[in-house]
């Protein structure tokens, strides 16, 4: 798979986080339901943001947080999503192409805002999200780009994009593109609440077009509506042929058929916020497999790189996830 | 000084900063003096924001960052700054209120951005500053709210607003509505490039208005034009009532005419990112003093919060100080 311009194409909102602290009585009084995406409103953002403490602001986006974890790898992404011609527009922009990211998407020429979701996190590092989608479902199907998801060994899809019909519209036209190409199609679930919302459309889509679906033990329990972790793995183990299963702290367990691997979670020392864990998990995984390493080391990978995301705030890496792949002695 | 409403009522420029990490060749490459702030222009801020990697905003503004930290003492803040009608200006407004700041300037009606600093971080955690100060300098004598200021305790002035004339005019009013209500009149001289630029006008203002000034060892040194620190503590002892001035990990001297006390830096597990170390000091001292403390104290509080702030990324206090200086018996 190394012939291709890019390992991974990653299409997704395209999000600035503002991450606040705050305690579980003040989720309960907003109504945010922990550790669960919600997407709101403009007003209701604006509202809830007036409520919140002091914010930090740093991109984000599951699908963006992946693809500059791969490029930190060393990896070759791109990233297709759309932003706003506002500050928050600039700056997701700019921090993306800096971390070695290939973003070509043109910004909106509309006044919608740049979408941002606001990130609260609790004591115990568990983060509770609050999205203002604003310009990023405008992401139409003419703007995914056919010869970069063409040259792209896999094309990397959120769940999330699922929520709004032009975006989920974009989202087959890319797993189209993909396919024509002879490409693989990876889709992540996202959220529990998300899977809940489009189960049957998620199921139709993994039965048919995904070659490799990362979810954790909420999505995946969710999509097959079952509280039992191992009848959910026993069941996507039937329906595609490579799925990767977060348990956090418990590790993942990467299912091929019947085959099952667990593979145990990289230690860490202070659990500080546990934004992006998934979705950095996903870019160690995409990383080894991309390079034709086994799906243990390459679910090693994914395990690293959430250690590293979840032991500071925000969800782009703060160090070299090669060096750290390296010194850990994943890869040469 | 308790019967005010406020303790402290700071007037700066309203900053967003731009956090990223470099090494030193990039600063050379990019012509920034290492430690240092200076002005650029809307060019070349958008010229070195490309070239700098990935940042995270957090609101700055040395003003406001004194008075965020005074707040965090749990004293009461107001300030006075101007931002602009952007993603940047709600952030700042937004932050500088959730600290519980006073913060009641109107945003500009122009199209002029906010201010922003790219405050790159290299890796002995030494910031050096690019800022752009947009619409920031709008701030004109007519907004100096004459209540507010009348109703503090101590107006705090950063010497950063002498880099801009109308700026110059409104803290020059402020300093004026201060004494007319028989209140005192702080200044930070803010950098030793910015008190070459203005040595005269600082010098004036300084035997004249000045009840309580901050400055740092490069600052003194260079408004004396002396390289001798002694002789500088000496010169400013005859030319006001009170200053404090900061020489980083050796601690802090308060001069009143001939007296000096010179206090210990708080120590720090490690120094991650300086910016904001200043301010911080500031925000300590003044709390003490509006608090009726004496002067060593006031200098202890002001190196608990410098060390607080340099142990993190961001000039914004992520601990309550107040817990901090309990914590250490400073306060009850």
């Amino acid at each position: 798979m190394g012939s291709t311009r890019f390992d991974v194409c990653g299409i997704g909102n395209a999000i600035v986080d503002i991450i606040g602290r705050c305690d579980d009585a003040f989720l309960e009084t907003h109504g945010a339901a922990k550790g669960h995406m919600q997407l709101v409103d403009a007003e209701t953002v604006s509202k809830l943001y007036k409520a919140m403490g002091p914010g930090v602001e740093i991109s984000g986006g599951s699908g963006a947080n992946t693809m500059t974890g791969i490029a930190s790898f060393g990896g070759k992404a791109a990233f297709i999503g759309k932003v706003g011609q506002d500050d928050f527009g600039g700056v997701f922009a700019h921090d993306i192409k800096a971390a070695g990211v290939a973003f070509e998407t043109a910004p909106s020429t509309s006044d919608t805002p740049t979408a941002r979701s606001l990130v609260l996190v609790t004591p115990d590092g568990e983060r509770t999200m609050n999205t203002f989608l604003g310009v990023s479902p405008e992401l139409g199907g003419d703007e995914i780009d056919q010869a970069m998801i063409a040259d792209s060994a896999v094309t990397y899809l959120e769940g999330y994009l699922f929520d709004r019909d032009e975006a989920k519209a974009a989202f087959a036209k890319a797993a189209g593109y993909a396919k024509a190409a002879g490409r693989k199609v990876s889709l992540t679930l996202s959220d529990g609440f998300c899977v809940d919302r489009h189960r049957d459309s998620f199921l139709a889509l993994i039965k048919n077009d995904i070659d490799i679906l990362f979810a954790n033990e909420a999505e995946i329990t969710s999509l097959y509506a079952t509280s039992s972790f191992d009848d959910a793995a026993r069941q996507v183990g039937q329906d595609t042929q490579l799925s990767i299963l977060t348990r956090s702290e418990k590790g993942s367990v990467v299912v091929s058929g019947s085959d099952q691997i667990t593979v145990s979670a990289f230690p860490v020392a202070e659990v500080v916020d546990t934004t992006g864990a998934g979705d950095l998990f996903a870019a160690g995984f995409l990383y080894g497999h991309t390079k034709g390493l086994d799906h243990e080391t390459s679910a090693k990978l994914g395990g690293i790189a959430a250690a590293e995301i979840i032991s500071h705030i925000g969800a782009r890496p703060e160090a070299s996830l090669a060096d750290l792949a390296k010194k850990n002695g994943l890869i040469g």
